[in-house]
């Protein structure tokens, strides 16, 4: 067991979603003619506890950067050398998130909780990559509470400065492999279930990449039921973070939108820890890896688009953030019927 | 026969498309990772005539007014009176694609072509709504002819002011109506399997929509192949306008995103006069509405999101947008993996 502990995590004011719904139906429109987007507009509202919602002020896309001991196993198209490279281009603003969030007109900060070379973002770092968990424990009981715990005082770091929509992304060569694991060990999957093509790998690097979760799976399995052990025997130290990171973002009442599988392997471990976490997290879409999808449904969660993306960094969920702002803005801004003279439908 | 005719459609260009994917193999990122987007930001490129393309500078939102002698029937759950109202409202920036379209950064613009009443948007106004199509035609053969061209017109001005990606919505109480009968009519599909719900109305309302769609249907079927007289017999001049814009923008090697049901209607009716012109669409949205989803099929089109929007006015294309905008950013603004000076996968 573990001293990493979440608050009671509080639950949406439900309140403020029913007045949300009851505005919806009298807003200028036909009745539900919104869609999703009348769902996801009483969704933010009973996050912020209040309908209509306030306009968003400050969305943060939070980037997570790690390596993995798995990854000189083969497992991913890239070599491992390349977390650290893609770190340092994201603070430059390149990279596909970075392009996402600029469109979304969102922050962008990238953390280094385990890349293994120097990086000027290293303030949470828990140590340089994370174990091979096909042969040996990701973390340390130090490292794994450690990680938590930076996670956590990212989303309170971010919250205190008036983050009030979260968004959280992965990077780190091999990460979909300990995200797969997590995913299976909490889902009950087989290793051929969860394994997806990752950063492009050809049918080698994919039959290495199954049989590292077997193995890594094996050794997960013996230490369930406690998430933080499964962390730390069969996830990293970003994993951790950023299961921190969306446990506590849900004790602050921030909303958050999900992206890929990493994120969505962490979520899982995050409901574990925080029970009704989750009911702060809106799934953004739905990645082509199949963990992911796994994920989703584990946690009752539908994505708000379907693009084929596979790509854990952020890119899908900053990419349909100007969705939810607009599906807030439309409860916000619309007048009703009776506000704008308009003979209301059914009169 | 008519003497309104259309340019031979030109193609967007296949090279700047095929150096897109290119492009889109080399560029910092997984191959393949980011989905459907690569293949929007590769139509924008061939629109263009430019890999990488340029950042959009104008999109703009155009919205097509016009009542219909049929909303007299009873086919809608909102009064004749209100499209006047809700132009009146859209021109002081209040309505669901008012909204949308400021998220999107996109500019807004009413044109009256059909509405019965007074508008300060009147410049191409062809008749003061549309004939009864259930028993009578929608407009005169000077009518159609004057509506095709005043849509033709705007699309003209509309490039010629620079716009250089357009989003088409209908505002018109009973609008639903008639295209889905222009949708049956170009489909072969029977009454019943193209009404829908349109504004939200009851089941009787269903049952004399039903009727009305069967009436005009057999109306229409008569003037089959021609679609000028299809129009002019069982659609209305919001319509025409509507296909003539779609049919010149692409014409003007524009850009445009297709909203709802009366949009696809006029998609539909503007591919039969001018071949080809599909090319130069995208659907944005798949909306709620039945005959959407046929007009979309038979356009062999695919939409970017399915949010159960069931609304024409333009609100779920312009929601879409920013999509569309991230597609084509990814594409011009991610460096090369060489560039970056990260290895390229599979090094």
């Amino acid at each position: 067991m573990t001293d990493v502990s979440f608050a009671d995590v509080p639950q949406p004011d439900e309140a403020a979603r029913t007045e949300a719904v009851r505005r919806h139906a009298e807003l200028l429109k036909p009745v539900s003619a919104l869609g999703e987007l009348e769902a996801l507009g009483a969704w933010v509202a009973a996050c912020q506890g209040s309908a209509p919602p306030r306009r968003f002020q400050r969305p943060r896309v939070i980037v997570f950067a790690g390596d993995h001991g798995i990854a000189a196993k083969g497992v991913s198209a890239y070599r491992p050398e390349v977390t650290g490279q893609l770190v340092d281009n994201l603070l430059k603003g390149a990279g596909p998130v970075a392009v996402a969030a600029a469109v979304a007109d969102a922050g962008l900060r990238v953390v280094d909780i385990a890349v293994d070379g120097e990086t000027p973002v290293a303030e949470y770092k828990v140590r340089a990559g994370s174990g091979s968990i096909d042969v040996e424990d990701a973390l340390s009981e130090d490292e794994v509470r450690a990680a938590l715990r930076a996670g956590m005082a990212i989303a309170d770091a971010e919250v205190d400065e008036g983050a009030d929509l979260l968004v959280a992304g992965s990077v780190g060569v091999g990460a979909t492999t300990p995200a797969a694991v997590l995913v299976a060990a909490l889902t009950g999957a087989e290793p051929v279930a969860v394994v997806g093509r990752g950063s492009g790998i050809d049918d080698n690097a994919w039959m290495r990449k199954t049989v590292a979760i077997r193995d890594a799976l094996r050794r997960a399995r013996a230490v369930l039921p406690d998430p933080v052990a499964l962390l730390r025997t069969a996830g990293g130290a970003d994993l951790a973070a950023l299961t921190g990171f969306l446990a506590q973002a849900a004790v602050r009442r921030t909303p958050v939108l999900l992206d890929g599988l990493a994120v969505g392997a962490a979520a899982l471990v995050a409901e574990e820890l925080a029970p009704g976490a989750r009911s702060w997290w809106q799934a953004a879409h739905r990645d082509a890896e199949p963990a992911h999808q796994m994920a989703l449904d584990h946690l009752d969660l539908k994505p708000v688009v379907d693009l084929g993306i596979r790509l854990g960094d952020g890119t899908g969920a900053a990419t349909a953030l100007p969705l939810l702002i607009t599906a807030a803005r439309l409860l916000t801004d619309l007048p009703t019927h009776a506000e704008a003279g308009v003979t209301a439908p059914n009169a």
